[in-house]
């Protein structure tokens, strides 16, 4: 199911699929699906660290990604490092 | 993998299986293997509620079932109603 899986991190690129700039340093990633706006609580299933991100974008488009997180999520994360990471999702509701 | 499953909650019961006094209103919660002292991020894949509890005693022994937390880590989790609730777990370290 889609509430477990890898994430990834990215920094490059100006736009969004949701036509915002992209901005490094906001706790914003990309999900296939879900809609623009929502709330998502990322937990990095190997160091219990977790954040609250918005879906500002589409992707990744790599089989078994789930996610894809901007640099600053990834480094509160703690998983700048290796670039992927296992995680699970949780929509905020 | 263990890190996700369905998790419970109770209230009941004098003695854990470390020993200790059960107490209801203490963030801890039982888990079948991992060592006393451990904490572990649990988070309601239903609504992206978290909290970190420390592992003081032993069980669930159902199948599927991953935790057993207090009755306030349920609360604070949202769940004391349904009883149970899929989880994510991620050790802290």
């Amino acid at each position: 199911d889609t509430s477990t899986g890898v994430a990834s991190y990215y920094w490059q690129g100006q736009s969004t699929a949701s036509g915002e700039r992209f901005n490094p340093s906001a706790m914003t990633a990309a999900h296939r699906s879900l809609p623009f706006g929502t709330k998502v609580r990322v937990t990095n299933l190997r160091n219990g660290r977790t954040v609250v991100v918005r879906i500002n974008d589409r992707g990744p488009y790599v089989r078994g990604r789930v996610i894809d997180v901007s640099r600053a999520a990834a480094s509160e994360l703690g998983f700048t490092n290796s670039g992927i990471t296992r995680v699970a999702l949780a929509v905020m509701n």
